[in-house]
């Protein structure tokens, strides 16, 4: 198996990348890694380069890079060039830390959709109480998404939570204003009674509060509103660890507190950490396309290349292709 | 003035109802409160009834009744008789703690809206890190909203905050996926457009990770993804705060370093304890209508009865009435 890797993605790049994909290669049986960046910058980190090699390119989109524009013009930039590698098969999936706009744009139209699925959807794994976490998509592939994209989510969603990780019959809910049966929005209601008929564990709506208390499995929403909550947990968590911060800070009492408990708030952290279940899946597409976080460590890429292994030895994406096409759609609405 | 209250309404009825409005019209000048519901179950709590009456009904809607037909049905519910205290100008304001829908179609219905709005908004206050908290609208009063909606938001959000929290000339934001213009579904885009021309402080998008950061004032969205945000915030708050107890919970040692800081992690949590601001308003209506926390105490209740009279005491509807006469739509959109 073969997978490219946009060595120049992400804060930490390419230092993370390099040991990442080391940890990968070493940790698994017949990987072969591409790593496509600045050979200089790359090859300092790169210790064994038997299963890794570079392919050195000087373009590279950044953060701030328009993705439309990006993708079009800078052709020889890292997450073109490995989307290229996957598309004329001489890969089978890939990863990058860049610009996700980019690599959503990179992924669409240089890799391809699956044909069948009208819209990708970005398909990150959240932590949950419960530490079993949950799949929600989509978080902005598609902003301005029609019914039938939610039910396409929720198969592909299915598909990933069952194959890669191993949860049989994975209950899938509809992110919603309510509970009840007949709420929500035109695109929510009429999404519901297509998600009854759909070949997956349908469990109804479910509410934005119950989300880490693992409510579903996989939970299907519009890119908009799959945005505006996965960037809300963010904010929010960030906002009461560091107001928790503050008040160990406080006085010297609180100081010798937290002192005493630093260790188990470390435990605390990782376990809201959700780079343990990979990077976000772009769901959809004909071979596995992974956003890893922008701040992701070594870890983070080592766990992002070991779903992309998963993805493609478990058939991720001909499974959704089989699964789509045995269903007649009515794309009326 | 005169406001009147259904004390049946919320978790803690009729207890906290009545121990709250006997500190309002303790702390103010010529306001008397009516209290609706069962007489017998709301006397032993009064103390004095100078200021405050009661107006006895048994009928009651729950958390459980379908709204629209709660409203229809049973007439003599508090919520729906306090509302028409105020639609007959016996009244100045009114306030629940109970079924949200219920209250909303009643302050729709009953009390009515302000002439050329079109839809009104639920709008609570919520807290940020700098302690300044601001104003989110609409989390769900109406959820297919569309692009002169979100305006007139935008202008209702203003006029509160400016008039009531005391915040000359207010940010507004557009809660959106990414802060650059142009950004968005198709909603946002032109509402962002529809804004830029507003009489209002517009500072452009805002991400729904930056909220609790106190990044705007007044932050517009439409009822589906405010609702999504609302609950977002919620859900997350308590998940962390239940996995701190966890973690101190752990170890003899870890119990030790909860006690020590006990008493400032109870001011983390007033801190983030948005009931200081008082209810959700229902903005829009020809008179406040507000909606308390269903878990609201006597000091929730009092500030939401104090929220009603500064509502009053400012003229915030008829100023959004004029604001919103002053104005040519074009709801073509």
């Amino acid at each position: 198996m073969r997978i490219t890797i946009d060595a120049m993605g992400g804060d930490n790049a390419p230092e993370a990348v390099v040991k990442g994909a080391e940890k990968a290669v070493a940790a698994t049986d017949n990987l072969q890694i591409t790593l496509f960046g600045d050979e200089e910058k790359i090859k300092p980190y790169l210790s064994d380069s038997r299963q890794i090699d570079i392919v050195h390119t000087d373009e590279v989109i950044t953060a701030d890079d328009e993705p439309v524009r990006a993708v079009k013009n800078k052709k020889n930039a890292p997450l073109v060039l490995m989307a290229k590698e996957v598309k004329e098969n001489r890969a089978d999936a890939c990863i990058s830390a860049g610009n996700t706009g980019a690599l959503m744009r990179s992924g669409l139209f240089v890799v391809g959709r699956i044909r069948g699925i009208d819209r990708p959807a970005l398909s990150p794994t959240l932590p949950t109480n419960d530490g079993k976490g949950f799949l929600l998509l989509d978080v902005g592939a598609n902003v301005d998404a029609k019914p039938h994209n939610l039910v396409q989510y929720a198969i592909m969603g299915s598909v990933y939570t069952e194959k890669v990780r191993a949860v049989s019959n994975p209950a899938v809910g509809l992110l919603n204003i309510g509970t009840e049966d007949g709420k929500g929005n035109d695109l929510t209601r009429k999404a519901f009674n297509q998600l009854q008929n759909a070949p997956i564990n349908f469990i109804g709506n479910v509410e934005a509060r119950d989300l880490l208390s693992g409510v579903a499995d996989v939970v299907v929403t519009d890119g908009f509103s799959g945005n505006i909550a996965l960037k809300t947990i963010e904010g929010t968590a960030m906002t009461v660890l560091s107001l928790l911060k503050q008040t160990f800070k406080s006085s010297l009492k609180t100081k010798l507190a937290a002192s005493m408990v630093q260790n188990d708030l470390k435990g605390l952290k990782s376990q809201m950490d959700y780079s343990e279940y990979g990077g976000a899946g772009l769901f959809g597409l004909a071979s596995p396309v992974i956003k890893a976080h922008g701040s992701s460590d070594s870890r983070a890429f080592f766990n992002a290349i070991q779903q992309a292994v998963n993805m493609v030895e478990n058939n991720v994406s001909d499974t959704i292709k089989t699964t789509v096409e045995s269903i007649e759609w009515d794309k009326g609405e």
